[in-house]
C-alpha cells in the first residue's frame, strides 16, 4: 500500500463528484489485493464502501445538488440494457463484461483515466447519478459506509430468500458483514443466534441485538442448537466446515453464502440437503434500487455499523488489513479519507 | 439375494392388505444392500415402488375396498402428529424414528413381525390405508409401480422449488428418476435439455420428450449450454462434478439434487453460488397427498415409468441390480412379483 495519484474523468452530463468522506475496509479489497479473485491491472485502489459531500453535478443530474451526503456501493455502472439490469438487478448484469466494480474493472480509457476503475480509498469519485445512493441525514456518515457493500449484502439475501419476522436467523461469522445481518436480522423481527468459534464475542454479540450465542467449538452447544433454525447467514470469507451448522436447520431451512470463498467446499453431503429439503443459496450485494430501500430501512431503524476509524496512511491500511483478517476488528475498519488524504 | 419367508401383520381395523403384482427397483435399494446408508437389520426384504390389488380391508377402511388397484411408496406410516406430518410432508416426519420407511425401518414387533419394516420384493404387503395410494384406472400397472418413488421425487421438488412451464430444465443423469424427470417436466411444458455422459442415450432422451441432449463430456458442448437453464434435476447416484452444470444455469437458477449420495461432493465454490444467485437444493420423495397429486397428475398425462420386466428370481434381480448400478437400463426394472412368487 503506497500513496499513488491519479485522475478521475471530468464530470459528465449524468456525473456526480463527490469528495470522499470515509471509505470502508471490506473484505474484498484484501481478496483483490491477494489476486484471490484473479489478477488485476495495477497499480489499483480499491474501496467500496464510499460516502461523501457532492461537490459537482453534471448538467443533467436531478436526483443529487452540491452538498447532499452521497454513497457509492460496489459497481459504479452496468450495461442498463440487459434483462438482469432491466429488473433492477444490475449487480448480475449480463452485459459485456458485466457489472463494472467500484474498482478494478477494465472500462474505457475515456471514462476511466488509465483503463481500469479505482476505488474509495481516495479524495474523490465520479460517478453517473444512477449508481450513486442517498444517505438518510439521521445516519452517521462514517458508520454508514460499510452499509453499502456489508449492509446491503445482508439485506439483499434477506429479502430475496424470505427471511420474516418471528425466524430463528443464525449468523456464522460475526464480522464486518456478520455483524450487519444481526442488526438487520433483528430490526426485522427475527430472533438472532450468532455462532462463534469462542465466547470471546458473546457479550458483543449480545449488544449488537442477537438472542442467543453459541460457541461452535463446542459439541454440546452445537448439537443444543440442532434444527432450530430457519435461516443461516453464513458470511466466512475462507473455507470452512459447513455440515455442523446445516445441522442446525429446521425442514425447508435456507442456508445462505456470501463469503467469496475461491476454494470448493468440501463437506457439503447432498443426503444432508435431502433429509430436510434444505437450500443452499449464494448471493452478490444488491441492486442500486434495492441499495437505496436498504439505507432507508436502516435509517428508519437507526442501523448503522460498528467502526474503527483509521487515517488514509499506507502503514495504517496495511495494519488494519492485518487485523482484518485476523478477525480482529469490532466490527469494520472506516477510512477517514477527507481528513487525511489533503490535496 | 435368496428366497426368504416372512409374515406380515394380520390385518387391523385401518389396514389395507395387498397382494403384490409389481415391484420397481430402485437405486436406494441396492444402496440399502450395501450398507451406503448404515448397517441394517437382516434378513432384509427391499423394494418400495409396489403396486398391487387390495384383497382384504379392515373394518374402518374407507378408501379402499377389494379389488383395488393400490399403491404403496416409501413409507408405511409416520408419528401423524408433529408439525412435519401434519402439513402433509411425512416424508419428514420429525418424530421418533422418523417416518416408517417402507423397508429396514426398525419397529414395533407388533406391526412388524421381526421388528423392522419389509418391502416391496415379496408376495403380499399389508399397510395403514391413510399410507396406501390409489393407482388411476388408465395407467400400467407394471409401468406405474416406479411412480411411487422415481415419479414422485421428481414431482415433489419440481412444485416446491418453483419449475414452471415455459421453464428450460436440465437434467443431469438419464436413469430410473431422470428419464421420469423427462417426461413429467415435459408434460409441465417446459422444454428440456438432457445430460449424458455420451451419445449414446440421445434418441432415447429426445423420444422421452426432451427437446436438447447435451454431450456432458464434451467442452464445446457443455459451454454452448452455459447460462441457458431455469432449473437443473440432478439424480445421478454417486460423487460427480457438479460445477460444469452450475454453469449451465441462469441467474437465480436452481438446482436440485436428489441422489443419496452418502459422500460429500468436493467442487462447490461458493463463489459459483454468488456469482448467479443460484440455490442448491436437497428433497426427499414427497408427503402422501402429493404422491397422489403425482399419480392423478401422470394419469392426466398418461406418463408412465419406461421399464424392463424380470421374475422375482433372486439371480435374475442380482443381474438386475448389476445393470442398474452400470446404468444399463431402460430405465427401470421392475419385478413381477405375482406371477413369479407364487405361494
Amino acid at each position: 500500500m503506497t500513496k499513488h495519484q491519479f485522475f478521475r474523468r471530468a464530470v459528465g452530463a449524468h456525473d456526480v463528484h463527490i469528495k470522499i468522506s470515509y471509505s470502508g475496509i471490506c473484505h474484498s479489497d484484501i481478496h483483490t489485493a491477494k489476486d484471490e479473485w484473479g489478477a488485476k491491472k495495477y497499480p489499483l485502489v480499491v474501496g467500496h464502501e464510499i460516502i461523501g459531500n457532492v461537490v459537482a453535478v453534471g448538467a443533467s443530474v436531478t436526483k443529487f445538488k452540491v452538498g447532499d451526503v452521497a454513497g457509492v456501493g460496489c459497481m459504479t455502472d452496468s450495461c442498463r440494457s440487459c434483462g438482469d439490469c432491466k429488473q433492477g438487478e444490475e449487480q448480475y448484469c449480463s452485459g459485456e463484461g458485466g457489472m463494472h466494480g467500484t474498482y478494478g474493472s477494465d472500462r474505457p480509457e475515456s471514462l476511466h483515466p488509465g483503463g481500469v476503475t479505482q476505488g474509495g480509498y481516495s479524495s474523490d469519485i465520479v460517478v453517473d447519478e444512477n449508481y450513486t445512493l442517498r444517505v438518510p441525514a439521521n445516519l452517521n456518515c462514517a458508520a454508514a459506509a460499510p452499509l453499502l457493500c456489508a449492509g446491503i449484502t445482508c439485506y439483499s439475501p434477506f429479502k430475496h430468500y424470505g427471511l420474516k419476522a418471528g425466524m430463528a436467523l443464525g449468523v456464522v461469522g460475526l464480522g464486518g458483514l456478520g455483524h450487519m445481518a444481526v442488526k438487520i436480522g433483528a430490526a426485522m423481527g427475527c430472533k438472532v443466534t450468532v455462532f462463534s468459534r469462542s465466547p470471546a464475542k458473546k457479550e458483543a454479540a449480545l449488544g449488537l441485538g442477537a438472542s442467543s450465542y453459541v460457541v461452535s467449538s463446542s459439541e454440546e452447544e452445537m448439537k443444543a442448537a440442532q434444527g432450530s433454525l430457519d435461516f443461516i447467514y453464513d458470511s466466512v470469507a475462507f473455507p470452512h466446515a459447513m455440515t455442523p451448522y446445516m445441522a442446525t436447520l429446521r425442514r425447508d431451512g435456507t442456508y445462505v453464502m456470501v463469503g467469496g470463498i475461491p476454494q470448493p467446499m468440501t463437506d457439503i453431503v447432498p443426503f444432508a440437503l435431502i433429509a430436510k429439503r434444505i437450500k443452499l443459496g449464494g448471493s452478490l450485494i444488491g441492486g442500486i434500487k434495492e441499495t437505496q430501500e436498504m439505507l432507508d430501512f436502516c435509517s428508519k431503524h437507526n442501523i448503522t455499523s460498528d467502526i474503527e476509524l483509521i487515517p488514509a496512511d499506507p502503514s495504517a491500511v496495511d495494519a488494519a488489513w492485518e487485523r482484518a483478517t485476523a478477525g480482529d476488528v469490532k466490527f469494520r475498519f472506516v477510512i477517514d479519507t477527507q481528513a487525511t488524504l489533503k490535496e
